[in-house]
């Protein structure tokens, strides 16, 4: 295979060992004047993991191996790190199995229902909603690793769809594809890590869904294999016969079965893609902005607006640059509210891409947005696929951060948007904590768009305590 | 209210009383001379229908009108037709219920279940699958017509939504939504008598999905009554969970309740939408040029290519204009395989439809297209819902017409049409008949297309003939 050799997975942080994003001066300086000075994280503890229940003998290679177990034992989530990083994980897989093709995932799920042993499918492991986690319960459970299920099964280039295993990571769906002037376009923040079958199972949304759709509009056919049997969703353009099966496998997080491939639709690879950012006088402008580009149908890959909080973040790490970044920090200081980060990109070929990005800027300017050139743009793009790393960083210092997100139509987003920073800062008040609130529009839509929330809090150093402390703030 | 009244039904022909399409002498020589001569269809029949089975007491306004119950047995595909036009309709319903509001609809589908009653749901009555139609069961059957439960019921300006009763036909769509300057964009052939309940139920795409989707992107929420109770979608722009239930509803065609009310994503009404058309050489280079054009992600609202019979039969219907079509026939006739039609339309500010109109014409050119100037595509757009009549109009001269739809991923779409013409053309020599198809692609995707079949055959008198013969070629 023509894969390079894949960096070695970090057994308690995000992405590859030796990967990190510091936390810039700055930026712990901000949160430092919100939060409070914080403890630095608990030291790295280590507890020998109990050995696995008995299992009978199942079809695939099956390793009890501690350390496998331990590797499969969580996702990605904050609560998930802090477990892994004190040692102190309640359940893992008895076993780790690696179906070498579909005709052994078949028989193993056939046995797994047969013996009753519990089954929990894993792609990437980045799973931040605790997806991939075994619940402690008394029956045998073991996670099926479908590393081994990867890479291209087809390409029909007439119709541009592409059918992968489902274990395929993001850089081995493009890497082929781009050999043949092509891309799926679907980039999630985990897409180093994260898998086809994954993001079919999550109904993941990529950080250019504007242009490329989420995956529940880049998919046209899927495989998925349970104990019962095997449902083929063979690729259809479009049907005006009901129910759409596939939409029921998108999103079904491993319930209805495991997801063996993926028939997913393909587009050529844009000439360019530019990212450029604007500064908005503020949030409720940058809304106004953003929906009214998203209704204008131009080819844009990508709209990003951060409020207030985010964006003195963004400038704080660096998007803009230490000079550009200390000249906006003092204007947004001036400004009542905050100025509002938004970033845009378009795709395409030379003259479509200026011709979105210059229309861009005329709304903007509409809208008394003051453009910043294409530096933040350039970074973020180089960065994106590295800010979850960040959150490690920030961990070993004491500052925990976690993530919301959530959908809704453009008259309710601020107001939805308002309690949920309410929610969060009273109930950290009730610890007698604070918590800082970031958000962020990514997923626009002609009816409404996505909200993210980012929140920050100290962490305390009892893995417990921290725990609980998170679980009153979500 | 504001509707104007409503002009009446026909009771055994497509849509309104009164309104007429008739058999141009060009096209009627045409399929004579390629079916041969046909009989005029059988006089009109009238029998008496059977009284209705006893029914229990229904909580909603209920008629066992004869005539009423006749204008509600059948839906308007071409067995329907037969049947109605010859008096020969095998199943009515036992009355037709009219609820006055959701209240009702909710108490009526409780008291059918109590008592065994069977319910078929009825919106426009076009179905043209069999869809509406009582089958004969022992069991007693009501049909629920939902023309009361009509009109915008919230509009939600901010987000671009509007909820509508189910029971509200195209036109009481488009007239408020007009006013404000807004239009939902969806406009199958049937849209001046189908509903909003019907176009969810039956999964529908309207003539200018290109640019505004189908029902299934139309949709963002929807509330649906059963006898167990109700189940209400709230209006979601996008969502992360799944499986996504709007996608069950979709194309559910009754089975899981009665669509009461749906919130569609509205748009704003384009200051100017044009329809062109060219002259492609062939099939196969109208082929090219739909994929090329549609992956160029150009702001279209419409690209329907017609195969070199339909391309025929359109210049005879008058599309063209008597000179032009005049001069294309010949033109055609010069030609190996014919020429194929290409309607192309966009929607939006003058200057972006000015581009991408023109757009088009160079990549027609390229694909050796004949621009046709602007006088086909206003004839089209004037005459687009009244098409269905012409059907009624050859069905009195003897000539059926059916239709079949489907849709394949690029590289099978002309095998599979190539399929489907020689499977209608060989059953129909098998019956010592000839069979006309006509093909077009109207809905196309960047990784394939629908393809839509319309077959002509003669007509036998007796309406048990004419089914039997519908039924082999189908």
């Amino acid at each position: 295979m023509d894969a390079p050799a894949a960096p070695r997975r970090s057994l308690d942080r995000w992405g590859f060992e030796g990967e990190r994003f510091e936390v810039p001066p700055p930026l712990a300086a901000w949160l430092a004047q919100r939060l409070g000075e914080s403890e630095p994280g608990a030291p790295a503890g280590r507890a020998a993991p109990p050995p696995g229940r008995p299992l009978p003998e199942l079809p695939a290679a099956t390793s009890i191996d501690p350390a496998d177990r331990l590797a499969h034992s969580r996702g990605r989530g904050l609560t998930d790190l802090i477990r892994l990083r004190t040692g102190t994980v309640p359940a893992l897989p008895d076993a780790v199995v690696r179906p070498a093709d579909h005709g052994q995932l078949a028989d193993l799920l056939n046995a797994c229902a047969r013996h009753g042993v519990r089954v929990v499918p894993w792609g990437g492991g980045t799973s931040v909603t605790g997806g991939v986690n075994p619940r402690p319960d008394g029956r045998p459970l073991v996670t099926v690793d479908l590393e081994q299920l990867s890479g291209l099964l087809d390409l029909d280039l007439e119709a541009g769809l592409a059918r992968f295993a489902a274990g395929t990571p993001g850089p081995a769906v493009e890497r082929p594809l781009a050999r043949r002037g092509l891309t799926l376009g679907h980039f999630p923040q985990s897409w180093e890590l994260s898998t086809v079958g994954g993001w079919v199972a999550t109904r993941a949304s990529g950080q250019e869904s504007l242009r490329y759709g989420g995956i529940e509009r880049l998919l046209a056919g899927v495989e998925l294999i349970a104990p019962g049997g095997r449902l083929r969703l063979a690729a259809q353009p479009a049907t005006a016969t009901g129910p759409d099966l596939r939409q029921l496998v998108l999103g079904s997080e491993g319930r209805l079965g495991v997801i063996a491939s993926a028939t997913l639709r393909v587009s050529p690879l844009p000439e360019r893609h530019e990212v450029r950012a604007a500064l908005m006088p503020g949030w409720p402008e940058g809304l106004l902005a953003v929906r009214e580009l998203v209704r204008e149908r131009l080819p844009l890959s990508l709209l990003r607006l951060s409020d207030g909080p985010e964006t003195a973040a963004a400038l704080a790490v660096g998007l803009a640059g230490r000079r550009l970044a200390a000249a906006l920090l003092d204007r947004l200081r001036a400004r009542r509210g905050g100025g509002s980060l938004l970033l845009y990109g378009a795709a395409g070929d030379r003259r479509r891409v200026a011709g979105a990005l210059a229309r861009c800027r005329t709304v903007l300017r509409r809208h008394r947005g003051l453009p910043l050139g294409a530096g933040p743009g350039r970074r973020w793009l180089a960065d994106r696929f590295r800010h979850p790393y960040l959150r490690d960083a920030l961990l070993d210092r004491g500052v925990a951060v976690d993530t919301l997100e959530t959908a809704a139509p453009w008259s309710g987003l601020e107001p939805l948007a308002e309690a949920v920073r309410g929610a969060l800062e009273s109930a950290a008040a009730r610890a007698g904590e604070r918590c800082v609130v970031m958000t962020h529009v990514s997923h626009p839509y002609p009816d409404g768009a996505s909200l993210y929330f980012s929140f920050f809090f100290r962490c305390p150093v009892d893995p417990d305590a921290a725990c609980a402390r998170w679980a009153q703030l979500k």
